[in-house]
């Protein structure tokens, strides 16, 4: 991104669809951030009011405006929901602007699976860059379109790809089961009977077992693919009686057992330059890594047969979102990756 | 109630607006209730669904059906939004039906402050026996329709009609100010955004402060009225994160001091045959009587100045509506008063 | 147990460790249970203070009594930590009575591991029969001393059990992988500051992965053993921002696939005389289940590949402990299994 | 302090005891004020411990040191529990140190009341500044050592100021009832089974109604004073099911009624300067202040017979505690007030 890092004043940054969860933590974090300057905050059905009303923890004078093509900025985060950035993305990459899409428009290669799992149609070349720092770093600082990762998914790659990608060679496994808990923000600003306080206190549900539109990007980031799986995968998601984090148990069963200890040695090792992963020897929780950016990855269990579990844990509007997005921001302006991300 | 009582089957029973919380659960305790047969579930946007799709945790194979003027059973349960009893009520009446209505549409006499608080115009005549059985007994024994007490105004009423009811004369006061914190189930089975968990989880918010419509049904319980108060009285409504119960802390000022043990002496005498109010020496909680009919009464400081505050904890769904409307129904029946209500 | 079943009159039964939560939900059942009269309510730490001190929503006006080896009812429940009834048991039975113990103290057979997973020495003959009547009615139906199942362990072996016993064959399986979320109520009682309201609300923690005391208790009624296994198990749980329920997500490999329909016919039949377990086509949430003896469980998928995830959703005081334990001695008690349990 | 503000050099701080909530917070502002160098984290149980094995969401790699005297830094936090830095910080002040205390026990001038209140004695001359900045600014800008107010007094004084102080001429007032909602974790990081996620979830209770220490101190901040009211003064603390946050409902009695326009009149014109005070037209909620240093104020009623009620909200940690103290330590440093403190 030359056109931006040559210079010294402030990057300008606008957010479309900023009204929801991920605007608003895009919001706080971009107006703390010491190199960019916050422009515009686009909204829809929210246009016109102040973010205040919406968001009085946030100390922004600033009302949503509607969006109509604008271009005032040198960077667009979109935080809309899934569909509705494919319109806009094309137009703001033209400009040459530098686009953090949060969405799942851009995510899926394959676009059978897309249409499989998202239900709806996109064309082939509606993919970027796919923002996951700790695998893709390379890509994303050469890039200037990013798609910003699922939370679910997120927290299910980190905590899997060193076995895959973390050796000499990857560690062969025949079957991966993961288990994940959602807090409700994860379902966005909703007024859905079913997420109401009465029907989601001391509560626990599972939901989209089997077709969350997270399996294949989980499998592609992977290498492997949900139509032609390289090992069994099932993904459980669930939402239980938080707002934020997702915390994330993987079964992952090996082709021969390894110890704890050499797991431990490839995942610290494969981690050593990620400033926002901790491999951890104690057990983690959700409120460890709740409003932070870290993800949190502890190797629980691994038994004489092959059997492994590991358990990780994210904020799922930070490096689940908001907070990934801006991580991606940070290395495509080629700042250091946790800027204005420490708080 | 003679046509009810002089046989030794069970008296039939229906439900109108079955499927809110209020109707789940009184069909909780219509269903386990040694005395009645629960018929009919009526209920309008949820008709044609079964009981167990809004509520697996009722064993209750039965469906709800439409509402169209039915008239199978000896009493009638009216636990709609309020404004919609008004065109039920008058017909099931007319056919001698025993009518308990939940609805805020019967309980205030005045007419006007009806329009004012509930926004809506009833006819001066639209009023019935207030359903308060710890002090409306002699009336709804006599009574074949029953205007159920609000949640807030059970707790609140009881709180306080010792000191208006309880002594050979009442005891002056020139204040009351009310502060009450509400489980989010007394807004009802609600779609709307502010009641979603991701916003009310680890929140507190005062709503309707000075405009709420349990107001004026205050007064008049206690004898005196919203419009020309024989006393300064506020009223501060709060939801919190929690579901059910409402927990009030009544501010009151004396005109002339009492010693705390003389306030215990006349509230323990006031309800000495109540068997679900409990004028307790400890501190209650909302735990103490979630899941129950209790209303617990603490008096907590009396000051020799005159100022009292007094505490009380009901369960919204149970003694603040669906427990209360089956204890007025005992007592309608001839009944003792607690049948089917100590579970 | 004829010395019980053949008289009218009310079986008299006393509760051991009657001030923790499971010992509360007893005294909840066995106060409203048509045919028993609760008698003593004995405690250790607590011994002396009246069960309303602790536990005002109950309508029980007795006191804890300390236990010192009385003998004056017919069935004795012991709710104690893990150890203690070791001592108390031998002597109740020596004198005839019927003995429900809710501790692990006696439901593994093989010694050495209760030994590695309670860190507990006992005896080879102390195990009962192993009360989860879904499986085991015929020995507790002729049995005077059960010992009842742990909490996780019964919504795990619930949703399992069909596959090892429910056709003509056993399905064939070659790993299980179960992650579970407890409310935080299965933790007892507690003074933890791990526990407390501060550090659990908002929160997910997994816990005791590999190493939890309910790992051998469920490979010993699935016929297999936690030392010697005849497929991979793994179990994982956690506790999260509830009070009460346990949600239980089973990730199963089969051998062959099955279709999903295939293993909704077996689990339907094999509970098909099981009144508290509920074959449930849709998803099951904690909801469904809190505050009453059900366990649902529902088949969420079944690949071509084999893999199974079924999700299985009970009370954890209740069908994980009270409940479980009442409905063990209405078996015993020649009684209708679900007396006193559907309220 | 010129000493302190000559330099171009971070001003030295260190805390002792480090290892509560309010010393977390505190560890966590002063990591990142841009400002100071947080150097040591003194505790006592803790002592030892790594900060991130309590809080690893601190991005903190210290440990907690135990405290004997040591003197390193310019600047000392004390948060102790009450009675405990009656023993630190004579010695700190002689050594010239600039010493902020959270607790207690400096706050009131009054021995007698400090005795009755806190059941501790001190000396007469245990008293500091008061370190309220909205209303003691010029005070705190001359001090070096500071009593931080209390979580409860700081939401209720900053509701009430404006009237005592806030016009040419106080406004009279007869007779002031306060009932505050508390987060849980005003009660420190406990081991209570009262406040145990069991106990807490769902639930409010009130506690130590008319004995609360915090009384006295809003009195004396007001000018007057608990033994010798010049209104009548009554408070109500409960604590419901939340973490952070204090919401106050305050009944206020005027001697003759003033409209809300004149009283939001008088409000906005007394925290003109007041970066961390929003007196605001519409309804405030804890979510609104909760994870920052400001306090909402909304005038929510005021009728014509004189009777107004005040809401305010505050993160008892943040204004209530260690936010609070970072900004008495910005105005005594001579820094602006809101330095690392809008994040």
């Amino acid at each position: 991104m030359p056109q931006l890092s040559d210079s010294a004043k402030k990057h300008t940054v606008s957010v479309i669809g900023a009204s929801g969860y991920s605007g608003a933590e895009l919001t706080r974090l971009l107006l703390h951030h010491p190199n960019v300057e916050l422009q515009e905050l686009y909204a829809f059905s929210q246009a016109g009011k102040q973010v205040t009303d919406l968001y009085p923890s946030l100390s922004c004078n600033k009302s949503y405006l509607p969006y109509s093509g604008q271009m005032e900025s040198d960077i667009y985060f979109l935080a809309l929901p899934h569909g509705e950035a494919l319109a806009h993305v094309p137009a703001l990459l033209r400009a040459g602007k530098t686009v953090i899409d949060l969405s799942g428009d851009f995510r899926l290669k394959n676009t059978l699976e897309h249409e499989q799992f998202y239900k709806q149609k996109k064309s082939p070349d509606a993919v970027m860059t796919y923002g996951l720092p700790e695998l893709f770093k390379d890509q994303i600082v050469k890039g200037n379109s990013i798609s910003n990762p699922g939370c679910f998914a997120t927290s299910i790659i980190l905590g899997l790809a060193p076995l895959f990608l973390g050796g000499s060679t990857p560690i062969p496994l025949s079957a991966v089961n993961c288990t994940s808990v959602s807090g409700i923000s994860g379902a966005g600003r909703s007024s859905k009977t079913e997420l109401s306080y009465s029907e989601m206190s001391e509560n626990v549900r599972a939901y989209k077992v089997g077709v969350h539109q997270h399996t294949p990007e989980i499998m592609q980031a992977l290498g492997s693919s949900a139509t032609t799986p390289s090992f069994d995968f099932t993904f459980t998601p669930m939402i239980g009686s938080l707002v934020r984090g997702i915390y994330s148990i993987l079964n992952i069963r090996l082709e021969r057992p390894e110890k704890i200890e050499t797991l431990n040695g490839i995942y610290q090792s494969f981690y050593r330059n990620a400033p926002f992963v901790r491999v951890r020897e104690s057990m983690t929780e959700v409120r460890h890594v709740a409003y932070t950016n870290y993800c949190d990855i502890h190797i629980a269990q691994a038994t004489r047969s092959g059997s492994v579990v590991i358990v990780t844990a994210i904020d799922n509007l930070l490096k689940g979102a908001a907070g990934q997005a801006v991580q991606n921001m940070n290395i495509m302006l080629g700042l250091d990756e946790t800027t204005g991300l420490l708080l």
